[in-house]
């Protein structure tokens, strides 16, 4: 446990780094929902205050003023145990409370939060400070895949910022990195934080594979296009055909084809498609579909973190073949908070490393996130094994 | 034909009008589309101009400079002679262009307008200005019903403005004024701007009737509610009767029930249902089923014309029994202006009158509105007939 | 009123000719309901006899013994007042009972009818026996119809028979018409049986116009869909344009281009189009797409009913332009039989004439059928004005 | 591989006895398709039929004459390279061919069948027949559960059979098997026919636990749905409760509460719910809250598996908390018959054992059945481990 001086930087520097995210954004940006998937930032800034608000202010902090009572209907997401909420795909049809109040909202129980940590030592508040905080940088990752989307969906195509890079090329040339058959010891392994579906450290049973030294590019992919990739049903899973054949898939999101070159929305606007670039903004029945049409697999979870420190990782999530599945031993924390993970443990695929768009300091070798097989939204990513 | 002075002054009243009725949004308000059939107030600001633009300053002005070549696209409302455009359930996704550069749109069309019709007399001109003012007078009154429903449609139910007022009661007793069997003149018949759809003024045939010299108010409709109106399946439509089920219809929109209590939210905020005022934004099936309630029916459109001169009318469209269809001799106009009416006549139900949200000198006896059955966000009200 | 023996007759005659109509069917054929407006042929069998069950006999023959308390709720359509029933989308998931236990049930009620009618001369009773036999004719007419779905949406395309006839060829020239301004007295007019719908006798002021004294053939819709018909937006409503959008229609109905020649399911199997033979198999969305390109119109349903005697009709059920709406001074009859017709005028265009589908001695010329504007299973035709 | 003889012997057999299990069945019973999940008897008749007619008779047949060319559309099931199919939702809407037809067609096919096999010893064809076989298997299972789906959604709940028995009660107290940690080693392991999922025998790190040796009983999933274990989301996947909701499910399938007691549907009838019978007719959604409930959890499949010989199971399909995920090593096959597993390996769970529905002889303890998570229609049970 990290001491409350510590937490308190910690704290602060994050709810300074969510605002700084949304720098470039004009107030019409903070209000739209495009799709379901999508939250509006101003959302994510009032929601990751609530709960501050809701899970230690309302609890520890007895001369608390709640700022406005009707914000915790407005600003709850998920958590069946506080109480009703806005539906999620109602997010975009609220013009208030403003994105002014909003703000208002946040430094006010910042400043609480502020006062509160002073003189409060309690260890479970510093438990879910802790999950706040984390909870907080997961939702500034959504916060600028979600303006990327806001953006990127316009017909305008605004750019974002000049200053923002969304990838780095990967100079080496590919080749397999061979692992031997074996028990491994999969899980988090530390006192360091880390979220309850990464706990239960346990032994799996792994058997001789190969797992790529770098990301599929953009070449490779197009590659798959002009192969057909898109029109062999032989390549997809059932249910990723459907998907092809219902919303007419025929590249990754983003991409746009013009006068017969392939173009790219970035957060700094359109250009050509970078072909060493790693490819990004596909779902997993397409990773999935792109590995069968190269004769290989997606590495399982486990695969991915045994090999993990052998190659480089953090430019993109990257879709795992394991389905989200709590580990052994897995508990689910009491009460709300018990909301985190569990309930979301069926029918996604477990995503592994971290993206562009984590927050520095987020990202963890043993860290699952997890989506469903069809969103491409994420800065995803293809890793091959065999 | 009036003259281009006149035109041009009305023009201009027109164009700052709409933007005094935006004078108490907050932006975030200009963005939002909680439902299809509403459209974000940025959007209205917008098309209106596009309007001036593509059928005037496009053509009558060859030294007009386009304001932004993609404008077209994201303003364009259903005419498709005029090519791709934005779908409807869409307008809300966009959070550019921002509304500060939406209002430098439409200064820069209205200061091109203004600069054109200093020089410019050509007849086919002003008659298409005409129908521009018009039209976007006809958007005065959407907008107006549209920032009800977004702000009426928030859960925190923001008020619109202190100083607006939704109706005046009714003094005078109801009573039934008689009307006689006989051959009646209905359409439009002056040298005074009407649409296309009023015109092919026509003999119609029209038995004895009755028809009420007041509004059905607040009170009768809760009457209609307490003695279960929308649990009764004989007095609806099966096509209400459906709509009532799967939507669960239990009163106007914008009532709440509170504590046993009905309020209402009107642009003024949330208040105590007034027994005395005139019912409104209920859909024509609820009209019909009340109508039915009351062993009465609604007028066809044509008594209504016939007997608008012997009541008070211009608070509420009132729903009329007759679907609309074109008159005889109805002449669709050549090239995009035919799409204006035409093509919206099947399925729909005539409206008349005007209602409180419709711009001074817009209203006229002969005026043709028109609504889906189940649509309830205008200012709707019921006039029953015998 | 006729007479009880007529009446008995007329009964007997109806009940064995709905069975006639089954003969050519395989068991199979009378189970299944591909889309939500076709009735299982089986349906319409227990359905029309239930009618009798329900409203003759359990109120007018005290000896008289339920056939099986469960048939009620499978075999009631839409009389909400006679309690729940099998929702019309699962009348084809029903494979019970069987069709050899639905024949015991009609003959079983038809015998207690004729007993019951040997001694009852109930004035109300006959009225009653009227209007389920005009019912049984009616589902007569849709069972053909839906008969000719259930095998022509076959991709076997089996055929009902060989004897069974669907258009004489109109051999006259097409001309028009003209018919003189004035009022014309529409509705029934006798003391022969008719629908509540057509009651209400009474004045409409008609203008000059022309009708048609053909229908439309064969090769002058095809003359339409060569043209582009199907393509051009500016002859659609748009509701009638989002609906061959989203439908993907390019033709009427049991159309199959097959090697670039034009192929017609009729019962007596697959041919290829007859160019004189009047269209059919087309919605009132087309029959209005085509007459905008002949530059005519539909007539009225006055206009039509005014000239019928001057035109050979009974082929096709023709489109008008009319909404189905109540004439002035029409009366719901009381109770159940309330809901035959007043529910469903809203949103539906009628039909005059009758079809091929039509039981003899079924047509009337102030006959008023009606149907949703998409609809195309029907024997429709068009007859045009201007 | 066994001996031409042996297999001719199994062929005929599952050819007769696919015939035995419709025996009971009215005409009209092998037509209807209540929901998609389910398939109309007689498509199951020909499908199985058309798989022998496809994979074999046309590739080593000569001489054999195709029975119907349109059958190969009308009977495929997914096999996207062999061509166009009915899509799944319309199997429902076909009565052609008719019930006498299709057994025509497979009398014809089993004939040539047994024709060919006198003299064809190839061994590439006795391995797609021994697949065919156990294909036919598999849809013996499914036509039962289809069955009782078709006659218990019938709101008459006839019965299919007195004779057959959905269960025998487990007299054994509960309690819980111990299994200690170390690799196990899964899937397939020997000469016999399996499918490819089977295959690919790999290691299994296993931990410490305890697995049920019994499945959970009626009385206890209604103490849990008396403990309001429908209504608590703490006990349910996010996806799960929203199902609950959506569904409003309240039971396992064909329950049925009268008059305070709640009674089941079986193939021998309504009866009252027996409180000794293993529960069944649940989704995995269901037994995972289930499970919750009682502080425990469902199986890894790899559990299962271990465990098998300590235990009775052949009842009910027991649920496992794993994905249907391909084993290390899966190689799918190529060719048509490559896409019976690969392509449906996302977004489903794997279900261990068998049940009263399965096959005598077509049961094996590494059998992996998978459905999605909100299915109901099969003989699904719960295993409790922790």
């Amino acid at each position: 446990m990290v001491s409350t001086d510590t937490l308190l930087d910690f704290f602060l520097e994050t709810r300074a780094h969510t605002e700084v995210i949304c720098k470039p954004l004009e107030i019409e940006d903070y209000v739209v929902q495009p799709i379901i998937d999508v939250s509006p930032p101003k959302w994510h800034l009032g929601h990751t205050t609530w709960f501050f608000e809701e899970f230690i202010l309302k609890t520890y902090d007895k001369s608390y003023q709640i700022f406005d009572e009707d914000f915790s209907f407005v600003f709850n997401s998920y958590y069946e145990t506080v109480g009703k909420r806005v539906v999620r795909a109602d997010r975009g049809n609220l013009s208030r409370p403003s994105v002014k109040k909003v703000y208002e909202y946040r430094h006010y129980v910042t400043e609480a939060m502020n006062k509160l940590l002073e003189t409060n030592y309690n260890s479970t508040l510093l438990n879910v400070l802790e999950i706040g905080i984390h909870h907080e940088k997961q939702h500034q990752e959504l916060l600028l895949t979600d303006i990327k989307y806001i953006l990127g969906n316009n017909p305008l195509l605004p750019k974002y910022s000049d200053s923002i890079q969304e990838y780095t090329t990967e100079k080496e040339v590919q080749n397999w990195i061979g692992m031997s058959e074996g028990i491994y010891e999969i899980g988090h392994n530390s006192t360091d934080f880390c979220f309850d579906n990464e706990l239960g450290r346990h032994k799996v049973y792994i058997h001789d594979y190969q797992i790529s030294n770098k990301l599929v590019t953009n070449a490779e992919y197009l590659e798959f296009i002009k192969a057909d990739g898109y029109k062999r049903f032989d390549l997809w899973h059932a249910a990723g055909w459907d998907w092809v054949q219902q919303y007419k898939i025929t590249s990754p999101l983003y991409w746009h084809e013009i006068d017969g070159d392939w173009h790219y929305y970035s957060l700094k606007g359109l250009t050509k498609v970078d072909l060493e670039a790693p490819v990004t903004h596909i779902s997993y029945f397409e990773a999935f579909a792109f590995a069968q049409y190269k004769n290989c697999r997606l590495p399982t979870e486990f695969e991915w973190e045994a090999a993990q420190n052998q190659f480089n990782w953090g430019q993109r999530w990257e879709w795992t073949e394991s389905a989200y599945l709590p580990y052994p031993n897995y508990k689910k924390v009491d009460g709300a908070l018990g909301e985190y993970n569990g309930k979301f443990m069926v029918n996604q695929k477990v995503l592994r490393g971290s993206s562009i768009a984590t927050p520095k300091n987020h990202a963890r070798h043993t860290y699952r996130n997890f989506f469903q097989t069809d969103l491409k939204w994420q800065f995803t990513g293809i890793r091959l094994a065999k």
